[in-house]
């Protein structure tokens, strides 16, 4: 199995009960998790096929309650995890058998909403679609919006830099966040970011955005929020042919309008999510385009034509403009379903998240279809194609023999792909524990040197989610070295590079 | 004095010519400069108050020979200053006594456009106007616009974190930069950021981006370029009074508009600029405001009724939109010759860098005025309203006794008051030498060591323009026992936490 879990020491009793001692000293009962029962909701985050009970799990309350948990951890030299809602898809908050879960699901306050500079001041456990909630009686809201943005924190959103369908227009979780309070590894709390345009010092405040609580646990978060827009419309094309949908995509983009949001779905993922929540999507089409335009009404009614032209231009066998607001949300309802959509249909399926140059998409797509065929497992998908971010979904059986070994060896050679087009191989889940071999193949091995460098400035003693997001120099080699590993080690961006 | 320079120690001989005999041996001729009156010119960047004599000059041409000084310089242990085209105005290029100046005025070649992606890869010593003008055949550009970018380059922008009029709308260089190759301090390369929109591990791009040469030397820089817009039109509002500019600000911003560029100018710099360049500029107002916007004809048509009707509701006494093209560039060149127009009525001038909440504008220049009365030095305010950013300029007289020191100490005053009411030191200027003082009232000792901590992740032997940025805990004891501070420690963004 080419993902295996970071090989930590056995949980040692003694200092398992000194600890728990000494965090009942200063938490309530109920913010001290020690049964097996009790633990057990914590074992995995939204990457289910790895699970890890931890040591202990703490629930506080209040920063100084924090504070003193990573004092007591440091002291005793116990890892730590912190955790939002647990929706994340790379393994970032898989626990550590000898280490403490920290959950940030108490921190559900929104501390403050300053209308007028358009920001609002929140704890890490407020979840995504809470802040635009509660700022939307302003005409604001934030406009990240993964897909789990019903459940998910905004902790959770910060340490993996999360994106979602507006982000091509909007931004991801770092160009909408201005501020950052910081619990160190040490219990002292510093703060970065600022509400200028830009902060004196070094820029700690995008570092540590998408670190995966490697760096430090965040308490408190300013987020930057844009006015309600006028008005939002959304097409929908259908295509005999997933390449000219690729096609369109890079066209649209050409005719100078940045959507909204500008997403795809091939054939699998428009039949799985038209079955699970009848979004009105045109099963027999190959491939779906969603396209949302928002701004003024003149705006909007101007880029619609536009994109619609472009659309029939491409070959779309239909185009449809959703009619009302109703019609709108259900067009996205269908896109947002997808993933819970894809797991009614495959008792388990697995979410790959690469990047790739938008003009690499037919490309990307054919190749991943005959790898598909390679491993003869099924793949949908379904990506942010406005900025290149696939989400190939593998469906297999974790109950048949072998099945779960070979999805993560197809996902692994999809990676690898969209790294050999010049691509990542994450655009919003991050690395966790799923890609730390890929990181292997992304990065030279001075790039990882410096990142484990930057660990060590914030971290030294490697406490903060150990073995997860970079990988030690033993772990590349031994990535490397893997008989299944089907892709080679190009690396994007250096082929040029005549190291002198 | 309350600015002095880093304490360093005397340059070695013996150091220096087994430096200059390893440096000839690689490097051709012109390409180490050795005579004081060669090294003359790199005495100083754009804040001439300071000036150092650098121990060389290095004028490497290719990356390899970048590598190789570096290298050299690492293992002599000897501090390496890189300099762009010097346009810097917070002493971040000042050589050291005892180190070399590495002068990147030799990477001066575009690599390659992209216009599919609108992207260019450039070498560090382009000129930040050259790329916009390499770009135009294909309908693009590049956005950030420093009042410099006819000299400064594009190395000097990252180094900085530049900024210009248009970054309300467009950001900083921080958010048009995709990618940056970067020679480490032991003449390593390696790559940060990537082509699509979130690169995995940790964000070292933002970090880099605004660091001041202190982790690394710029090689190669991918910068994002934007369509040209259709139409830009700029709006001259005059004011009789200060006050009424920095309301109309806020209501512009407030009513949906994100101009292009929104500036301000008070009564002092209004008559320099028009003096000097004949703007057409209202001499006899208090304050004007330039306020641009761009985007579709219709768009700009629209928003430029908005705007209008916004100053003449703030109290506007003239309200002028540019009636063509000269005449908005005219506009502008009143503007962007702030500095200079101020520099011919004053023998010396020492131009500030806060940024503030918008809201506190009409506080803060009434506040400037009374501290430009108590310290006697008049103060000419250029700004970039829409954002915060102050730009105060303060005219004295080096010649006379005291009057630099005067300079400094109301420098310092207007930044502390910058920080008392929740901005910052610097907006786009950068730290340099010049704020490292300051730095100690912005950030908390937790936070500064933070900082410390990530420059020994880059430069552990801190070779890397030493003194500059970030400032020694021993710097900061002394600054704050300083007899002439006026300022007070209030700490921006801290004052409501209640640090358990």
């Amino acid at each position: 199995m080419s993902l295996v879990l970071p090989q930590r020491p056995e949980p040692d009793p003694q200092l398992r009960s000194t600890l728990v001692r000494a965090l009942r000293d200063f938490l309530p009962p109920d913010a001290v998790l020690e049964a097996e029962e009790e633990r057990r909701p914590y074992e995995c985050d939204g990457l289910s096929a790895y699970r890890q009970l931890p040591m202990v799990v703490v629930l506080p309350r209040t920063v100084g309650e924090v504070r003193q948990v990573m004092r007591l951890c440091h002291s005793l030299g116990v890892p730590v995890v912190a955790r939002g809602a647990g929706t994340g898809l790379s393994g970032g908050a898989l626990p550590l058998a000898d280490g403490v879960l920290l959950s940030l699901a108490r921190f559900k306050s929104i501390l403050d909403i300053d209308p007028v500079n358009r920001t609002a001041r929140v704890q890490p456990g407020v979840r995504n679609l809470a802040i635009s909630e509660a700022v939307a009686p302003h005409g604001l809201y934030y406009a990240p919006d993964p897909s789990s943005q019903i459940a998910c924190t905004i902790g959770g959103n910060v340490a993996e830099n999360s994106g979602g369908v507006h982000c091509l227009k909007y931004g991801l979780t770092v160009h909408n966040v201005l501020k950052i309070r910081l619990v160190t590894v040490e219990g002292e709390i510093i703060e970065v970011g600022a509400d200028a345009p830009d902060a004196p010092g070094y820029d700690l405040l995008a570092l540590l955005i998408g670190s995966e609580g490697m760096l430090g646990v965040v308490v408190e978060v300013t987020v930057r929020l844009l006015p309600l827009p006028e008005r939002a419309q959304v097409v929908l094309a259908a295509f005999d042919d997933v390449e000219k949908a690729g096609t369109a995509v890079g066209e649209i983009i050409a005719a100078g309008i940045i959507p909204a949001g500008l997403e795809m779905m091939d054939g699998p993922a428009i039949q799985a999510a038209e079955d699970f929540v009848h979004a009105g999507y045109p099963t027999a089409a190959r491939a779906i385009l969603l396209c949302e335009v928002d701004g003024t009404n003149q705006e909007v009614s101007e880029h619609i034509l536009q994109v619609r032209a472009v659309l029939e231009r491409c070959g779309a066998t239909e185009v449809r403009t959703a009619g009302d607001e109703a019609e709108r949300l259900r067009f996205w309802q269908g896109r947002k379903s997808a993933f819970p959509a894809v797991g009614r249909i495959s008792p388990d399926y697995y979410c790959m998240d690469g990047t790739i140059p938008r003009r690499h998409l037919p490309e990307v797509l054919r190749r991943t279809a005959e790898l598909s065929a390679e491993y003869a497992l099924p793949v949908a998908n379904v990506f942010h194609a406005g900025d290149g971010n696939m989400h190939p979904l593998i469906l297999f059986d974790a109950n048949k023999p072998g099945e779960l070994e070979r999805a993560e060896a197809l996902g692994g050679a999809i990676l690898e792909l969209c790294v050999e087009v010049g691509g990542t191989i994450t655009g919003e889940h991050g690395v966790g524990i799923e890609k730390i071999g890929q990181m292997c193949v992304q990065f030279q091995p001075e790039e990882l040197e410096q990142f484990r460098a930057v660990k060590r400035a914030f971290d030294p003693r490697e406490l903060l989610n150990p073995g997860k997001g970079v990988p030690t120099p033993r772990r590349c080699s031994e990535y490397r070295a893997l008989p299944d590993r089907h892709g080679h080690d190009h690396v994007h961006g250096h082929g040029e590079d005549p190291r002198p």
